[in-house]
């Protein structure tokens, strides 16, 4: 982040002042990545002020052809960046007018760099909402292409990290597909909310040439412009939200990356993660780090520490504009990145990972994991309360234990021992495959409602 | 928080293992609040259970009658919790058991105390997005009397700190009706999200008796029951939703109330805070320390550290319930009820703040704050690019402060002797009421423009 | 922690001003915790008072006998708080005057309530750091009763959570016996620098009295008093120091924590926790969910966002004091107590804890975890360059992959068949016990280097 | 941070596996910013193998002297890094193999990357340490210029931002002197404390290789090597250690930043910026925007966010090494960078600030500033309780104010008919520069003891 401005003022208090003073005030080092953005927003505003009679329209298209050229320069890498003009705004301003002259001059008219950059960022942020959005699609995708191919395998269900109910690997699949569709609608909240176009508002006050601020903003895909010039260029909490929604995603990809590392452990063997996404060791060749998994579970850390140290500059400022904020977007430009990185990195690891079917289903099957369903056959044949059919239960398993079985190894007597009516019948729920069966409420684990729940997904994001 | 549990291990290492883990592990002490959310719950379990045959209608009046008089007993005062019996739901069932006897026994048919807190937390957790919402339209309607009464008022627009541009005090007001506003939409897309019930999920992975988990859902409000049992008891996103929600808004607050700390000054001297909400000095009568803008300053800080502190907890847990999840609720009891202390007090203090309308105007007029007027004027009346017209203007401004006077105390031939072509008209448009009224743009500061807006927000609120 | 604030304006809107302005506002509810420090504080003070001849002897005798009584009122639980007298300064202050009556009002003389409290919550910091030293010596010594019982017990070292190599239980406990020693040094470091008395720094611009600030500091155990009132009044910085250093700490705990559940799952089965520290089911009685493990796990979210509070508060702030660092005590209070409650039950778990050694060596002896140790048998023996030991390892350990074994079950042939050198002597490293007892460099996992470690500890704990 | 990756990866979802894993998974981009200390670790691990008797001199000086061509080519800038070759390890072995050959390969026997980039990490941040001490020791001798220059010019004492009493500036120069300087032994005691060589764990269990980590631990300049190898490769707590005493040092500057940014403001005009530290504006050349200031105080977010990140990342993880650490780094790193930035551009304002001590003055001489000073000549004077004395000093400065004067315009007479006892001996406490003399407590305000202060620092700092 700071490498290259550290190698500046490497020399440190050796520096000078104007070399300190430009290491920390000049942010060209990062805002050139809002170059089209900037642009953009450029060219909608040079040719409102055309439409408005404000500047000629041989001015506004000589403005708006030399902004292409500079865009250009600067997406074929020729242009050449100035540190002494501090930002993304000047070097472009200061290019177009070697290009095209006086007219040049006249594009920041009824403007100021506050609404701009505050244009700017919105489009890039704007931007990524739209691919969080498409590769938090293509994620669940991922997950749904693994939850139809295993979608009644039986694998345990956890709480506690021991083993409670068995589930289907599908279900477990789905519970990330919902939980990511959640996020996408955070990000598409935080579209619609942040979708309004703060240009026009110049400094802070707004401005008193006759601008049409509706046809920039339409221009630039906005529904509105902001009705406030002061909270146009003051506020930022459309980047805080979308910090919010991506430290909440962040939050949701670090515990899937924990299952994974948890189940590519030798005790586990629940999956195996493919070579592309691990790294071996070269002298122990059956060791599979999973380090794409690890790495996301980290993610977590930078993505929020990015929301916290921007929450932090916002806290207590003055209206309107404060240097400060300057801070805004290098926290989230670098949550975006690593969002993005992340969800690309899972979306791979999903893709080619290798769940073991015997694995899971053996430790699915330990544990007396069919417990609840004894107690639930209990309940519903026999008409005890809930409360009683726990008791006998236990009983139940307790004994089993004791002689080193599980609970379908009792005999029917024994059963009987602890309690005089249970029948024959209870056997048929005793097994895993008849616990995942029996449990078709709705949004349960059966494999019924799993398969449905696929080609509601499958509907959903074709 | 822990003043109770504190007292109760205050031996600490004395204390023998059961007492530290009970004081580690039992959660009634906090979990109380949700009492009446868990007989809601359980009443509308009750009656499903009834409608599907499940239980009987006699138990489910039973039960359903039962938890009435539970209720009450907790309101009323008069309900002995048990710290042995763990957590508000053990407790109540228990409660319910000596009133009723046996068919309390049947109420935990086909639910698991997983579902069954994921459902009452859900449940507070939308009570207070509507009464955040709430509060919000209540302060929102506190600015808008303020910007009502001072809508033409003259005070000066800052940028670092340092006089920008003359604004209007309702126009500085609206700027926070505007924030106020995205916070509560934010809030209200959270609750839209979260308006999913999980009742029936079970411990984890469904049941597999025949409940209608729409029914529970509809009576409770929930727009439907959510689609996967895993998820539904392993996720808190919509608690870390609400306190992303609540940081964003305690910003907002934050650095309003940074305003009113430094318009209080001695120096300043914008506004005088009412006697309610300052404190005095028994020495000092002149001094009145804004206490109360001060702590709601602070408050960003206790909640924002709400979520940091839930978003820690979350990070990278397996699915589903961890008793890591236990933490949720103290952090965002204590941060809806800090948010919720913040809006009061701020709209106390917006009712009763008197701003001071000659002093606004007079730091208004001071430092040349109209030159963005002059600059302007020079493009709009003379066609000078806005470049050139900056450097005129700067001029303008060096030669009025070695004289020590302001731009409009300047002759016209002094003016001229920088350029030529000013005229008499430039005149009008350099003092701090012509400033403001120009700025008509959209969302601009113009008396015009404010008034609009305060009609918009009269009808948007009312 | 604002339960009974809550309550209080439990009607919120409909609470009035006043009732709002005094839940904002008044800090007796926690404060209360800082008594016995406030009267230490000011039995210290007059004392010095007439020492210097400020205030007569009879006064201070009365002031100081008085506050006993005022002590062991509240000791006693009788003392009645009022929060109109909003803290617990005036609380005790005008207990004080009932009972000794006109000396009282001689107490504050060359004070104020910011350097009192600021005194006071040093006190309660300092008390604090000599708890945590404390409980930390403890959990050191549970550990090293760990590590002295199984010195010498093979288990797996992980990295990536892969088993890497082994190691000894010994020596795993001691890893944390380490971390924890730094934590200690942290809060003995904490505790020295914050050990200097603010006391008589008055309101911020310390006092005409002829006051002798030495006096008090020795009085109550500070190393000196501060040398700049403005600073003794205004900063934070040791609150945050113990902030952090329970952070840190509460991260190690948290790393400890999380390898206890994962240890304690069906799929690893290196420990069984004790019944006390666990919770289990009514109907899976072989299920024992490691309850107070996931709780310190999750401890370090709260004492962290308690951290994070703090520090967002402090931001910004000018000085001296300002009514946001009222802020302060509740964070630290509760940061302070779930540490203690962490440590208390980190203990208690480890004291019982039961190792399943033979799963732990089992474990080890898996995944041709000593395959380092042949690689490193080639270097010293055949003198490899490390790199192409490396390489003949890796097609050893294929070769032993392949037919299904371990590297210890291949033949003398099959091994020169890879590398001509290879000689018998190889099989002596192989083995995981000679693996381990191979390691011998300094702080190396040898039950050699372990137990000289142990040594070493229990001289310094003793 | 991210910058280059991202360009790497830009076709995002385009890109190919191999190229998602590698920017996820490479950390040359960042690591390289240690080769200074990797090369000055690797030479020392040879010159120890060499003395062993576990390499040959020959070797052991080849590698020696290819590491130092290895460092001239990176510090000269021709070093051609290889992003698959992951990391700084590897990108200087790699190198070091096509300068001398085979004994390349000899250099990391008996060491393994885990404890290779403990060593480098702690070596880097422990420079940071010292780098970070003199700078702020640089920035305090700045402060103390400051105070020396103005060691008895009187200003306002603020609490609550409203006037309280006078205070000097030098005296308020050397509250943040105290500040700093506990930033220095924070750092001072988080150096010592990592001072231990982690060099020779190995990758978590230590060696079987008669390694003498002494001599490589004395060669590095570490106090001793660490004591327990798991502990060596898994813990991070140091360069949390350093991330917390960099955000306790950033509050601190932050506070002074805000007040640099009030005190410049219209309304206050305390302090005048020199021109080098601000920004202007082409059109309102009397505006000097406190740029550096405002970058300064928003610091905190970026660099606690850094705290918060790691923090994250290192919570629940389970020993000894998980690629998750591999986050570590660039988050110190930047933490590092923004604080130096930091404390160089503070030193660079505040050595060329210009205090305007008329403005002071005025400040202090208003709102009664004098009160306390009043009230204390009451209860000295007069032997009046000071809480009666803050009633009579309450009545008179009301009287004061309803005559629109301060106090020591208020007659003998006026001041008698509120108490009888006031004498024409009051009027030598009324005035400012009285004030603040009298207030000779150690630690106050008065010249006598700032001038002390002062000299303390010149003698200690010097």
């Amino acid at each position: 982040m700071t490498k290259s401005s550290n190698a500046m003022w490497g020399g440190r208090f050796a520096a000078g002042p104007d070399a300190i003073m430009e290491a920390i005030n000049a942010s060209i080092d990062f805002d050139k990545r809002m170059a089209r953005q900037d642009i953009e927003g450029s060219r909608a505003h040079a040719a409102m002020l055309a439409a408005q009679g404000i500047i000629s329209d041989s001015d506004a298209n000589a403005i708006r052809e030399g902004l292409l050229t500079v865009l250009s320069e600067i997406e074929g890498g020729s242009f050449q960046y100035s540190k002494a003009l501090e930002d993304i705004h000047m070097n472009v301003e200061a290019r177009l007018k070697e290009i095209i002259g006086e007219p040049a001059g006249r594009l920041h008219t009824a403007r100021s760099r506050n609404d701009q950059v505050a244009t700017d960022f919105r489009l890039w942020v704007r931007d990524q909402c739209d691919a969080v959005d498409s590769a938090l699609e293509t994620l669940m995708q991922a997950l749904l292409g693994q939850a139809e191919a295993g979608a009644d395998w039986v694998m345990p269900g956890f709480t506690h990290l021991q083993t409670a109910q068995p589930v289907t690997w599908g279900h477990h699949m789905l519970a990330y597909v919902e939980m990511l569709n959640r996020d996408r609608s955070r990000f598409a909240d935080a579209r619609k909310r942040m979708n309004e176009s703060p240009l026009g508002a110049a400094a802070l006050a707004g401005t008193g040439f006759n601008i049409d601020r509706h046809m920039t903003a339409a221009e630039l895909g906005f529904d509105r412009p902001t009705s406030n010039s002061l909270d146009s260029t003051a506020d930022r909490d459309f980047a805080l939200e979308f910090l919010s929604a991506a430290s909440i995603c962040a939050m949701h990809l670090s515990r899937f990356a924990e299952e994974l590392v948890i189940w590519s452990s030798a005790q586990f063997r629940f999956v195996v993660m493919s070579d592309q996404w691990s790294t071996g060791s070269s002298i122990m060749p059956q060791k599979k780090n999973p380090d794409a998994a690890e790495l996301i579970r980290a993610k977590i850390g930078r993505i929020f520490g990015a929301n916290v140290a921007l929450m932090t500059v916002m806290k207590g400022l003055p209206l309107t504009y404060s240097k400060d904020m300057q801070e805004d977007k290098e926290q989230v430009f670098d949550a975006a990145d690593n969002l993005m990185l992340s969800l690309a990195a899972m979306t791979g690891m999903v893709e080619t990972m290798m769940p073991q079917r015997d694995n899971l289903r053996g430790a699915a099957a330990n544990g007396f994991s069919t417990a609840t369903d004894l107690a639930d056959w209990l309940v519903r044949e026999l008409g005890m309360p809930f409360r009683d059919a726990h008791h006998v239960t236990g009983a139940l398993v307790a004994m089993a234990e004791s002689k080193g079985c599980d609970l379908p190894d009792l005999s029917l007597d024994e059963m009987k021992s602890v309690n005089e009516g249970i029948t024959e019948g209870v056997f048929d729920v005793l097994t895993v495959e008849a616990s995942v069966m029996s449990r078709q409420s709705y949004g349960g684990t059966s494999p019924i409602r799993v398969n449905e729940q696929i080609a509601r997904w499958k509907e959903e994001l074709k």
